[in-house]
């Protein structure tokens, strides 16, 4: 099991530290604290680890102080910014791990423009020293970037001229999609391995500013406060909601959390990933969610829900079919999303909920098929049908002597958006978009033939044939490529619009995942493998 | 050199013929004639010399028959509507090769959407027999979709199942962003090796009807004929524009066109692309333009380019950088272009103005890296223009003894979409629209600094640094990995909007291409590899 508990007490390669409403994230890494043996994290260079951190400095920003609403990212060693993903690092994982990895740390970018959209957070890239590839990537996730003025300060992407990949951690696509960088200077900035300086780079718009270093942080801490000044705090410092690790049981059989299991049978490659309704009464209002700290059971069950695709990614790759299946109270379930819902204006609500879709969508981007299987015992309301939406598949039982339902909730009309913006509800029926409409409109309780007819159901099989017939339906699925399946299903799963988001993962990583098994890349010769060496890589030319 | 040339008259794979208003395609493939020797194209399977001779019966129904508004495309045999793409071609060829006949291959579907929507060709898919993956991708690509209704005729995408590779010629993006199936639903077809029938496919919108084989032909005539009496004829019968072969000459150097040069420097891993303007007087008007044939210079030249383009990619992969040059009277090109431009209403201008789309397009999606270069005796005005905004970077010579422009034409403006539906000007200038407009409409005369001013130019070069600074920068883009700068020009040239065209290109492609060389399609023991042996494939189970 991996920890991905995080605190900033222990953090070994930021320090975050905190001005009334401004935050700061200082990067120094630990070059002798790696995630795995066998590689030295030099010149601010990260890895899995350093991510890690990162990401939990960004999710307790936005839930144990409400009072901040700007952030300043820097470095706090001399001479560098970030040198971007660590290349011995990922000259020596599997490519499973080097996707994953990518995989994380884009949705840990991703999340630094989440916090600004959804919780108010300016955030500001204090280029402080030279800033390449994955560093400049980190950058240009944020809301603004400023660079030194200094004779050694650049902003480089030079993974195609030096490393034979791509700026895959949304480099490209943030260039010409989210700071509209022209085409063509994208194209000459992501080739040029030295990179651009101050005026240059503020001319291309890869920069915001430039500021010589004797008047560096005057300027970013003036430009912090007033961005500071422009967004209004959530709430009060002190009163925020602490976030403690989230530490499930190992048994026998796989994982237990409190209100989650994921349950492994790895000699049929598939695992059951089971999430429990709430047991106890839940806040009715967003100072009860504030009194009820991080154990409210939506803001559990959803952490727990996190930890355990983490998990699957990085530590179960045999197991390529998730069965999610849900238990308990189907109305308390429902009763808890409707006074959640009802108290989204309050910040602590708006912050769980924003956290329930940010796992969603985690959920819509792990590699592995998901079935839904609402039988008779199942809870399959509200944001637990969300899943079911999110899943490839949906069986349900049709058992007229014990009927089941599944119900809508509210958040399933807008607050749980996908990678591409829009909802799953939509993603669905994008033939017609008024059944999406209805449908979240209506929040209809249904039993199996009318949730079938109303196409929330892939198959209804009856109660007879449900053991067969799923289980069947399991063995196939789990017979089939690997490969296949995941190219299969990142393209059906987001149907529909595209946006920056979408296109990281759609079409950046994709040709990413492609050159990463390239021998021009991962061969003997290849240019991550040669990168350091005296002798510089060897290609095949070949262009396809 | 390749042959790309067909003519109805000694097609070996298909029978085109024409009643009226409504054109049919019979498909036939003649087993013992592959494209290249080592196969047999059993079953209706298609390989590259099949779908060249596709893509001219779409293009020489909208130049030679303007009398034409619905196509029914069939299959000429009993017993099978097609097979799909031909499995021992696909594993007995490179990588490179099979990368490059998907993208032929989709090029050509999307003419046919082309046609219906550019030439008011509606096209009909009568499937009067079995039809599996690449058959289907055929069939999802018409506007319509009929099947037999008997025991044995289905639809079906069976390469996840059956072959571990993506249905990559459109079929995954088609199901849920054409034909807006249900993301469920596409996930359960695209993993059912045997398809379905009539009643299930139509109720999942797979299909748009089905009828019994004593009533199929009789049910397709009637709907062709109706379709084509809804869409009123673009032009009278005879009276169309011929189109006879393009030949280039080959050279020591390279390809010789009448309008076009294709020169390669082998060594340097470069070509030269020289486009010439028009110098003769040129038809003002659609008349002049049928009566002209297809010796227009407009229509000429670009299917010269057109010829190149297919050249470069299937008998050149070490050519890695393309220089584009233009020479000639740029005032000639640009009042062709405005007498173009001027009789777009007309039919044959229309198809004109629609075919150096489609050529462009092809440009974009060319996986080399295309310079234009502005030097002295260059005529970059109109659609020049345009294939210098299409490139990855323009050079303008700076020589005030000396000066030269450039021109915008009046086809810059909407004429030529890129993929992703978007003009060119405007996917250039994202951050700022209005700028795209404003140079549309004025459609200015730029010299060197002007043209940098209004963002038009990548790098200004002075005269005297111009040979040595053009050199450098080639040799530099030369020297680097051809997979990642196919991967990064992948995600810069393509900014902005999304669409169905460019989610096939970016996102289901670049899947394919990495399952491609996976081996669980390709190694040994893939499933690519292994289809038809006794034993099945063995997969490498981990998920990525």
């Amino acid at each position: 099991m991996i920890d991905f508990n995080r605190h900033p007490d222990s953090y070994k390669h930021w320090t975050l530290s905190f001005d009334g409403p401004v935050a700061r994230l200082a990067m120094h890494v630990d070059a002798e604290h790696p995630y795995k043996d066998g590689y030295e994290l030099k010149l601010n260079s990260y890895d899995l680890g350093v991510d890690m951190e990162l990401a939990d400095a960004v999710q307790r920003l936005r839930f144990e102080h409400p009072e901040v609403s700007s952030l300043v990212i820097s470095s706090g060693v001399d001479r560098v910014f970030c040198a971007g993903a660590n290349i011995p690092m990922l000259a020596s994982s599997t490519h499973s791990f080097k996707v994953n990895f990518c995989k994380y740390t884009n949705e840990t970018r991703l999340s630094l423009e989440d916090a600004s959209r959804g919780s108010g957070i300016t955030t500001i890239a204090a280029v402080n020293g030279p800033c390449a590839g994955g560093g400049y990537e980190l950058a240009i996730a944020c809301d603004e970037i400023y660079l030194v003025d200094d004779s050694s300060s650049t902003v480089s992407l030079p993974e195609v001229p030096l490393l034979g990949v791509l700026p895959g951690t949304g480099g490209l696509t943030r260039l010409v999609d989210k700071r509209k960088i022209r085409r063509d200077r994208a194209d000459v900035f992501s080739t040029l391995a030295e990179g651009m300086r101050g005026k240059r780079a503020k001319k291309w718009n890869l920069i915001d500013d430039t500021w010589p270093k004797s008047r560096f942080d005057e300027k970013i801490a003036e430009r912090a406060n007033a961005a500071a000044a422009e967004r209004p705090a959530r709430g009060e410092a002190g009163k925020g909601i602490m976030l403690s690790p989230i530490v499930p049981e190992v048994t026998e059989t796989g994982l237990e959390y409190e209100h989650v299991s994921l349950k492994f049978e790895s000699d049929k490659r598939t695992a059951t990933l089971t999430l429990r309704a709430p047991t106890t009464p839940q806040p009715q209002d967003g100072e009860a969610y504030l009194a009820a700290g991080d154990q409210s059971w939506f803001l559990k069950c959803f952490r727990e829900l996190d930890n355990a695709l983490c998990q699957l990614r990085f530590g179960y790759d045999e197991i390529g079919v998730v069965l999610l299946e849900t238990r308990g109270d189907m109305k308390a379930l429902l009763e808890a999303e409707k006074a959640l819902f009802a108290a989204k204006d309050h910040w602590a609500c708006n912050e769980i909920i924003q956290f329930v879709a940010r796992t969603l969508r985690r959920y819509d981007l792990t590699a592995r098929s998901f079935f839904a299987l609402i039988d008779n015992d199942s809870a399959f309301a509200g944001v637990f049908l969300e899943a079911a939406l999110a899943s490839d598949r949906t069986y349900m039982i049709d058992d007229p002597d014990n009927p089941v339902s599944i119900a809508i909730g509210p958040l399933s009309d807008g607050a749980l958006p996908m990678s591409h913006g829009i909802t799953r509800l939509h993603s669905r029926f994008l033939s017609d978009p008024s059944q999406a409409e209805t449908l979240a409109k209506e929040m209809p309780v249904l039993e199996a033939e009318d949730a079938d007819e109303r196409g929330l159901v892939t198959f209804l099989v009856e109660d007879l044939d449900w053991d067969d017939d799923v289980r069947i339906a399991i063995e196939e699925r789990a017979s089939l490529s690997p490969d296949a399946l995941t190219g299969m299903e990142a393209s059906l799963r987001f149907g529909g619009a595209e946006n920056c988001d979408s296109k990281i993962f759609g079409r950046l990583s994709a040709w990413q995942n492609w050159i990463f098994i390239r021998p021009n890349a991962t061969g003997d010769n290849g240019a991550l493998i040669a990168y350091g060496r005296p002798e510089p890589a060897q290609f095949d030319w070949r262009r396809t």
